[in-house]
């Protein structure tokens, strides 16, 4: 399937930003797993545009799962998540139908789908299918709970303004939960008036997202094909924005020597790990037991309120467009539990290929 | 299947560095392909090792078809290809069984494989799979070349010498056109130098590896999870010492302001194209007609002659190691054939998915 | 994906018979293919339980379909539909929780699901999911439709009453259009009677059906594992009840010698054709161009009012069940809607596999 | 892919009758299984032709293992087994390239690749791929055996002569081990006498062939569409020559009533058995711990000497043909080693899927 992720545990995604409703179906979890109604609603909180530094459509985000969960338990067969949409405008999108917003989907899904494409608000492409997405991560990450995997990302850097790296990974990663402007340093201030500043100016900003995964036993992955950094990435990139993943000291490895590179291996309270972590715990495509560190570097939302250059691809001439709908001047923050939900979702299928679907049940066989 | 790639058309490795021999099953591939034995001797030669600074590990790649090609044509039925191995020096990595080299996959795969897997000279995570991998690109090539796709890798950087961007990017895939150290501008000597100083050092270098790929249409790939990206990205990471990729302007996206990224939209000879092409020729994980751009980094070679520490993972215990056996100080050239391999499988599978398996005999259809 | 068929054109289903909904998620399926609720209305009421010889449970099936349509076309992106559950009495299945109704998956869903199972009504493994299938089905028939492929299914043996097997394909396709009790003899009468006699005794019956479709091209399916027996079989079997399958004449060609067996081929108004179809348009697993031809063993409904030895999984001793619930002495009518369209789902596959996605949008492709 | 059957186990088939050489690809099987040639060896045996009533093509069988074996067990890593031809007589098809041999793939194969397929001995539609096959399951019958399960095959059908149904079950299992010409009961030679006859009539015979699996356990399986029935089927239906599948006591249970065909539960030795197995060992797709059983629908050989009536697909005419080449009067015997084989792939596959890859190494898991 297309728009299916996973092999032992799937999620596929449906829906467009201005139709009945968007979801997913989550497909292979093992049954038995408790589904946390509070825990869905404060994942899709956190991805929620809440503020002036987000989009003013406001959806309530009020899901309802039709399948899967019988006395609040996965019963091991296809959940489905359904989010209406409610707050659409549809209106806003009849006038630009054939303007191509730059670096949006517009044009290239007219050329994949010949114009039967649901363009209003991005149909399809739209972020806000990473609605569904989110409430599909918030489940199965109490799967990976069961088993002693935690997932947090924060945001790196937003415009030019940079939060620290992750040191302590554990206690980052307590650091980071529950809040919605993740960061580990004193940052956000700065990051929002940078955010600000660009909406002011008609214009948007990008940053970077860093991500650490704990608890992963060493021995995840496949060696040609599937491994550890395809799976994610390939998860990854789906997620509109997202135009660079590094792992571990990624693109700063390129410039270093072996010697410098190289994570040297010791043994630390009898078990196996190593001094440093460049390789993002992450070794010939197999996970290491180390903390696995990736980043993904995220464009600036293409939705600016500045006249710009583009084509009427319908008419095939030149044209101007002027952005109206309702954007956010950054993604970063919103993107921050999308990532953390791909991410487990990919996680969540690599530990259930490597040790059987029952292993989330029980826990204690890893 | 787990070192498996693709969905319509498919590319499977098998082979250990050690073992009888290496190499590729290609399924899927589209009856009445001309397979070129030259080409692919030719690809096999760019990722040989052939001075001094490759590894000394000299392998004749005399390859064998075992399947699927009658007449000089593709059959439309799995290819198989078998490349022996020869020259191999197993004694090297007796001594060493259980010390793990760092950033190499000896302790992963111990992990992974219980201790079963062939050892030897990485077995079956060892570069040596990706001659089998060349000659299957270099099969696919020949589908691509039938309806104008064409894919071209240079070095962008190597150590900290930098090579220019592409820039046109037709002229520049000329340029590298049979190059075995693909380079835009005047900087082989210089990177060259800085391999073999690394190699005096005892050490080794890495790089980032920019390709371009052309003639491509409009609207291939998928909006959720099989995005241009990533599948592009999936195959990439499969390639060792790959650890981070970036499309069009990537990281540095993450910086601009959306005025500055987004891609104003444009007719020119009558075809929608974009002005810049910081998107690399995606939008919304769709291709946008514009050339694919993107860059692979490359981590130093992990195998050093310095002394390393390390541990022994059958005693569990702190050691030292000294790597003999025969290693590249660089090995971002011989990578360069292996990501154009890469690529010319993944953009293939893609247009299959699109248009058919068919498509590539009929070239007139797209 | 476990409940997924499918690989260019998926269908996903979802839902258990007492839970709130049941669906069915078809992704792959080309844009600008006319969605048509009459049909899927039509093709809803012939699996509906409508006269004495069905079950007593009344469902309107009202669906709603949530994505992938717009301005009544399809979009290309993933089409959810859903069908709320009404009629449910969930009371009837508590008393008879660990009670395994013979030949019912009541003991194997426990063995797999481990007692997380919605075990009310037979959840998952419930007939009621077939209503989602029947409306995937239908609108995957619009695409077959585009290109002149037509399925029919007919019930060739009720208990001990015969119809007639397909002669005339193109004609017989279209005596059981529209029919709620396809035969296409005079047999319905006698059926019936045997239905009606069967459940007054306390018990049930089964049957065959005979499905043909036609205008599929000669060259579909793959050699290995992929072979159109293969594919149709395997979409087949997940039908609850399909017990065996045969091709053309199935299990009589074990009987007879070769030169009675084998199809003669022939030229025919400038075409290849056979002059019998003993293998049922299929040779080698590929479509020959003759009509395809398959036969389905139906067993008699598990559930019959009579009392049953059993067991009590709970307490792992010997037990009676006298199944209440409401049920149907005859599932073969009903079954007839579903097999045609768990047939659609696979050849719409098939096709989109051997032509691309877009097949049935430019229907003259072929 | 198209040639590849499975999903944690896969086995992938390459090669043509006269080809250079036919094989296989095993990946995903785990680490540490026994390779026993001998086994291996003894498999091939009972698949050649051997005696009067088989082909006098004579193939040595003479495999190599090219990769993912090491010090004789499994590494975990891709097995790649080569079997070159060696028999070939090309020059006995040259003269009947274009006439379509009835009921054979010459012209479907022609229609999938245009006429660039591989012609001779039915290139890779030809049974010599089944040795690759049983290749294949040999290798992974030894995993099976590690938890217990067990196959096995006989002929229940011959022409008119029938043996006995599998009644023990594990003693029949017993009495079919090392026997080239499987049957339970004393009707070998009745059977030998039928497909002598056939072939001194210039004809062939067609058969039924019954197999049984034992030990494994209850709750593998899914309930919508990779049911236990829909996995065996897709995997023997590429066996060519078969053409029905049937499963417990299939067609039979059609004319049943409920009554008769349900299989009612007792506790037996304190397990949860059924009294009867009609279904054989599958309820709703899942396996309930009973044997599994299934009958196959072999059609005669379709190579007859008799002259046939044709086309000629070149010239789009009526023709005669004389088939010369070298055919078995009846595959039957032959072919039960092939569908032990293509039902370990299956079921090792399966139960994989249900208890993680390593569940073959530690057996005592399940």
């Amino acid at each position: 399937m297309k728009n299916t992720f996973g092999s032992s545990v799937c999620v596929t995604v449906f829906g467009e930003s201005h139709g009945r409703a968007i979801g997913a179906v989550i497909d292979g979890l093992c049954p038995g797993i408790t589904v946390d109604i509070e825990k869905i609603n404060g994942a899709l909180a956190k991805r929620r545009p809440s503020s002036n530094i987000d989009t003013s459509r406001r959806e309530k985000d009020e899901f309802e799962i039709l399948s899967g969960v019988f006395n609040g338990k996965t019963t091991g067969t296809p959940i489905c998540i359904v989010i209406p949409n409610g707050d659409t405008k549809s209106a806003d999108y009849e006038k630009t139908r054939f303007l191509a917003r730059p670096s949006h989907a517009d044009y290239t899904s007219f050329c994949k789908y010949h114009g039967y494409e649901d363009y209003r608000g991005g149909g399809h492409f739209s972020g806000r299918i990473t609605a569904a997405i989110v409430a599909a991560g918030a489940i199965i990450s109490s799967a990976l709970d069961n088993i002693g995997v935690k997932i947090g990302t924060h945001i790196l850097k937003c415009a030019s303004v940079s939060d620290r790296e992750f040191c302590n990974v554990d206690g980052d990663l307590e650091i980071l939960k529950g809040k919605t402007f993740p960061v580990l340093s004193d940052c956000e201030k700065a990051m929002e008036d940078e955010i600000i500043k660009a909406k002011s100016d008609l214009d948007s900003v990008g940053g970077i997202l860093q991500t650490a995964i704990t608890g992963v036993p060493a021995g995840v992955g496949e060696p040609w094909f599937d491994s550890v950094e395809s799976i994610l990435s390939h998860a990854l990139f789906s997620v509109g924005g997202i135009k660079g993943i590094e792992f571990g000291k990624g693109f700063a490895l390129s410039g270093m020597r072996g010697s410098q590179a190289n994570d040297a291996f010791c043994m630390k309270d009898g078990k196996v790990t190593t001094v440093t972590n460049n390789n993002g715990g992450i070794l010939g495509g197999i996970t290491n037991g180390m903390p696995i560190i990736f980043n993904c570097a995220v464009k600036p939302t293409p939705s600016i309120a500045k006249e710009q250059d583009t084509v009427d691809f319908s008419a095939n001439e030149n044209a101007k467009i002027n952005i109206q709908g309702r954007h956010d001047p950054a993604i970063i923050r919103r993107a921050c539990p999308v990532v953390e939900s791909v991410t487990a979702i990919a996680i969540c299928d690599m530990i259930a290929e490597r040790y059987g679907t029952d292993v989330f049940l029980n826990g204690d066989k890893i």
